[in-house]
């Protein structure tokens, strides 16, 4: 009979997640967090998005020695020479990492051992309302099918269970419900 | 006076933006696309989504070599090691290419020449709602700011022109008015 309570779960340190849940209920706060990313247009369907720094936990970050770029591309087939992944498949990306992340580090704090995931995301767009074709025609994805391969010693029950939690993404709430977003030119 | 019609706008060449548009007005079926990624966790809040292949033009594409892989990770206060940008970041990453190229693409279309643009956006999240700690809290970005910083030889009024072109961006579709999404168990 094991009684030993485990130290990591799913990678995740259990007093580590115990630690940051506690904080925020001591502080609501710390939970405000403010993420940035920069770009630079290059030339065509060239750019480029820098990360590095934000703010969270009452302070601005300072563990994040460089900073990453990500070149956003297209197919020749959409006027690029494919310089990165296009931004809609950089959506699908974060959408993949948010709803994973979410599952894993839900399951943790429930104490949930997971094997593996591997998912795929498949979204379905009509580039005529993107290019202004056809007024009937939505610009972005007209829907996102996701499916998720997860192993472990688990019933079927318990991979729905999973599911829910994923459901918890921010990215995944962003993707299905929208958010606020305002635009302007700099000074 | 100038009389001779620019071959190249922003980088876009100019027949081929008309080639394009007049393939999909003589058959729409071409502007049907499935853009795919895959996923897959490494352990905590590490996983990686990969892009490569995709369908559009009526046609499985050939055009890329090899695919690209995106580390999802966290920072420290979030209970990673920063293996790489984190999901929200992505997010903001994608809208961030996807309203440039928009941009810059539409205003070739009508030709008109940009000399740069530079961008900042910024997004605010309470990690409340993601962690499940508070119901009141959304799992998502609450808002999101967007700054376009556009040079060329442009007046006040053209600038928000070009952001209104900005405005047809497939991934600015969806984070402003959610998609449908599907999700799934593999069998």
């Amino acid at each position: 009979m094991e009684t030993v309570t485990k130290n990591t779960v799913n990678g995740f340190k259990s007093e580590e997640i115990v630690g940051t849940i506690n904080a925020i209920q001591d502080n609501p706060e710390i939970a405000k967090f403010e993420f940035r990313v920069r770009n630079k247009w290059i030339t065509g369907g060239h750019n480029q998005a820098m990360v590095k720094d934000f703010y969270g936990g009452c302070q601005e970050d300072t563990s994040r020695e460089k900073e990453w770029v990500f070149d956003n591309g297209e197919p020749p087939i959409l006027l690029g020479n494919n310089e990165g992944a296009n931004p809609v498949e950089y959506l699908l990306s974060a959408l993949s990492g948010c709803m994973t992340t979410t599952m894993v580090l839900h399951a943790a704090a429930r104490g949930i051992e997971i094997d593996s995931i591997d998912s795929k995301f498949d979204g379905m767009i009509d580039v005529q309302g993107f290019l202004g074709l056809n007024d009937q025609v939505r610009n972005g994805y007209q829907q996102i099918m996701i499916t998720f391969d997860i192993k472990g010693d688990l019933t079927e029950e318990q991979k729905q269970e999973l599911i829910g939690f994923a459901y918890n993404s921010p990215v995944f709430d962003v993707v299905t419900n929208g958010t606020n977003v305002k635009v302007g030119l700099a000074s």
